[in-house]
C-alpha cells in the first residue's frame, strides 16, 4: 500500500481524501457507551473518535452532557451530527439491552478482575463503556458488563484522560479485528 | 493475572496503586517530539500520556507551548514536572540528533508513503514525532524522519486530535513490544 518511492510530503485536499478511502478497513460493529461523562470537551472528543472509528451508535447515559452543546460541537468538529446517538438514563439498563442484542460489553475501568486491554477478546459485536471523569464506571454498571479492561500505567499517574483511554482501546479493537490470524 | 473470582468493583487508593505496580511491563525506550504543538491543552495531555507510557524524554520544538503554563499543568496533572523535557528550536535538528543516538524516528502524519501505524516497525529505541494542530508535521521535519505512519479513518473526518493520535500510537508501540512472539 505504501509507496517507498513517493516523496515524503503531507497529503492535503483530494489526494488526502482518496488516500483515506483507499485504506479504510473492514467494518467492526462498534458501539460506545458514555456513562456520566460530564465534561463536554470529553464528549466532543468521544464523538470525533467515534466518527474516526466508524462507530455505529453512541449511548449517552446519566449525567453525560448531550448535544447540542457549543463545546461538544467545537471539540467534536460537528461529528455529533454524523454519529447516531441516543440518551438512556440508566447505564446498566443500556448495557443489558446491548447484551440482549448480542454485544459483548467491555468496561474500561480498573478492577481486581480487569484484563490488560490488549489481552482481552472483544467479540464480534463490540460495546465499550467509559465512565465519569473522576468517578469512573460505577460498580452497578460494571456488574452488568461482560468484562473489564485496563490500560497499563508506566508512570506516576493512575489514569489517562477518559477520551484518550477510549481512543486507545477502540483503535486496538479495530487493529486486532484487521490483523491477520 | 486477572482473578475471575474477584468482585467486579473499582479499585481505589492503595489497592489501585498496588495493582498498577504489579501490571507494569518491560520498559521501552520511548521519546516524544512535539513539533509546533501550539495548544497548551494538547501539550498538557501529551505530558500526561508521556507519564502513562513511561516516556524517557520529551522534546518540544518550534512554537510548541512550553511549561510553565497554567493549562499544561491543569490538563497534564502536573506531569510536566515528572517527565524530563527540553526545548530545541529546530525539529529537523532534534530528529537528526535522535537518529545519531540510535533512535528510529517515526512521524505521525499522512503522506503517500505512510504505513498504517499498526503495520510499522518502531525499532528498539523509539521516537514519535507529532506536529501542529492544523499544519501537522512539516515536510522539512518529515524528510529527516525514518518513516511515517498514519491512523486509518473510518468516518468522515480526516484526522483525530493530535494528542489522541499520539496516545494511540504510543500505546500500540508498548503493546507490540510486550506481545509474545
Amino acid at each position: 500500500m505504501a509507496d517507498p518511492a513517493a516523496p515524503v510530503r503531507q497529503l492535503r485536499g483530494k489526494p488526502l481524501t482518496d488516500f483515506l478511502k483507499r485504506v479504510q478497513r473492514a467494518d467492526v460493529d462498534l458501539v460506545f457507551v458514555l456513562q456520566d461523562m460530564q465534561d463536554p470537551v470529553n464528549v466532543g472528543s468521544a464523538f470525533r473518535i467515534a466518527d474516526a472509528c466508524g462507530v455505529r451508535r453512541m449511548i449517552l447515559t446519566g449525567i453525560t452532557t448531550c448535544p447540542p452543546h457549543a463545546l461538544i460541537k467545537k471539540v467534536g468538529r460537528g461529528r455529533e451530527r454524523r454519529v447516531p446517538w441516543e440518551y438512556t438514563q440508566d447505564a446498566a439498563e443500556a448495557v443489558e439491552s446491548l447484551r440482549r442484542d448480542g454485544y459483548r460489553v467491555t468496561a474500561v475501568e480498573i478492577t481486581a478482575a480487569a484484563l490488560p486491554y490488549d489481552a482481552a477478546s472483544y467479540g464480534e459485536r463490540v460495546a465499550l463503556v467509559v465512565g465519569h471523569e473522576d468517578h469512573g464506571v460505577t460498580n452497578r454498571t460494571l456488574a452488568a458488563c461482560d468484562q473489564t479492561v485496563f490500560l497499563p500505567m508506566h508512570g506516576k499517574g493512575a489514569s489517562l484522560n477518559v477520551h484518550v483511554g477510549l481512543g486507545i482501546v477502540a483503535y486496538h479493537v479495530l487493529s486486532a479485528a484487521g490483523r491477520l490470524p
